[in-house]
């Protein structure tokens, strides 16, 4: 095993982009353990000399060269962060030049133009997808469920409550979630206020061993925890889709944003936010 | 106004880093509109020729090469995406050689290693902090606070929950949220469970004309949306935060990732995920 090496995500703004592209990157480099370290709001040269200080004592401390991601925007940003003693790659600014080429226009080298609360519009349909999954969660409103992008049905503790957040979050769309439950198998039917929304609806299962793990943390020992319990309700929700026709995804291997982006991807959603 | 011009995000998983990063740049060139699609699980030979296809047609259509963003990672899929008529623009691969010179090893060109759910571990922080937003929103429970990463603490309405929410989601930090109410401001000392959490709190404020905005939106004409209750109601907290030296941050002019990153640095919190 090599020795820990240290890498940091630097940015003008959150770093969240020079995080996952950065964390990204470094997986595929799996030999080696990183000390990973988020330097974000680096927007003047004093917070970025203080920045190189503290790669470079990571640097001697590590005996190896730091590993720094930049989506720096500002140029004399830049040269500052160039001089640290480690591998500074450039995520951004590599790719204006080649896009100023392209499209035959100066780039504004203007910080933090995406997300930005200027776009009044975005903040407000995020805050309002955001609140629509809280109100909407787990079947608790069923009035004004036509205003809804998409419609999450499943089994309790499939992910449709953390799949919803996620979706109005990253892409202000407005998801409500309603489950399905041991009653709704008998007729093997969807529950009146679902069946005239078909079209939004889109299921999540999830393997039955999965699910008796999730629910046992919450309620160990009970009947809704148990295997048995849970081998048939997956079982009959499964079927109950398939009956209706409604598209569904196994939630058990996959996180939430691939849940998320298979959704907005498959159910052909807009985005309503960057 | 120069004609709309196609842009193109393309992944082998989620395509979240490639529309982030490659939205991040389309902003820069602010004279130009684009039409952002994104192409994700573009994941084998047959699916690539199919986004060629796409942004082929793309480019006919709008009579301008496509610009695409690729954090693509199998070969053999580059080199089908590479032959489109597009400027394509490698936002991953293209890292890839001076990390191998830099660490001295080959990376392991493996599709979808980040987030992976083979991280299970980091699979049920994810959920469990989701559920503990839920949980511990707008002071709903107390009980086990002691168990939360960071406690938000601000007015109604300030942007406490949402800000949790993407805590939990984008970093899998455990943050509950408690509302300051008027009542608070009699005494203007903090609720006696909040007293000895002190080291855990971090205020959100606003101003109070886009509070009495967003206020009205819910409640229209009523005295919680009033403008000068507003005013009184945000005096009085910020007066409060102060005199507890609780860190607080305006949300007026500042995105939910924008909070969110700003109170994982300056509260100094662990990221659990990634």
């Amino acid at each position: 095993m090599a020795p820990r090496r240290s890498a940091f995500f630097i940015s003008d703004r959150t770093g969240i982009t020079a995080e996952m592209l950065g964390h990204g990157l470094l997986t595929q480099f799996d030999q080696i353990e990183f000390t990973e370290t988020t330097l974000p709001f680096v927007d003047n040269v004093e917070k970025a000399l203080a920045a190189v200080d503290e790669i470079n004592a990571a640097g001697r401390r590590d005996g190896l060269r730091p590993l720094v991601f930049s989506t720096l925007v500002d140029p004399a940003i830049i040269d500052e962060v160039a001089r640290a003693e480690a591998l500074v790659l450039d995520c951004f600014q590599i790719f204006i030049a080649p896009m100023e080429a392209e499209l035959g226009v100066r780039s504004s080298h203007a910080v933090g133009r995406s997300h930005s609360v200027a776009n009044g519009a975005g903040y407000f349909r995020r805050i309002d997808a955001v609140n629509y999954a809280l109100s909407y969660d787990d079947g608790q409103s069923t009035k004004d469920l036509d205003n809804a992008d998409v419609i999450l049905v499943g089994v309790s503790r499939s992910g449709k409550t953390p799949t919803c957040l996620y979706l109005a979050l990253q892409y202000g769309v407005k998801a409500a979630n309603y489950p399905l439950i041991p009653e709704d198998f008998g007729t093997m039917k969807l529950p009146g206020v679902l069946s005239r929304m078909r079209g939004k609806l889109f299921g999540l299962t999830i393997l039955p061993d999965r699910l008796h793990q999730i629910r046992s943390e919450r309620r160990p020992g009970s009947q809704y925890a148990a295997l048995a319990n849970c081998v048939a309700e997956v079982r009959e929700a499964e079927a109950l889709m398939r009956n209706e026709t409604i598209p569904y995804l196994d939630t058990t291997t996959r996180s939430i944003e691939e849940l998320a982006s298979t959704i907005m991807h498959q159910a052909s959603l807009q985005r309503h936010i960057y």
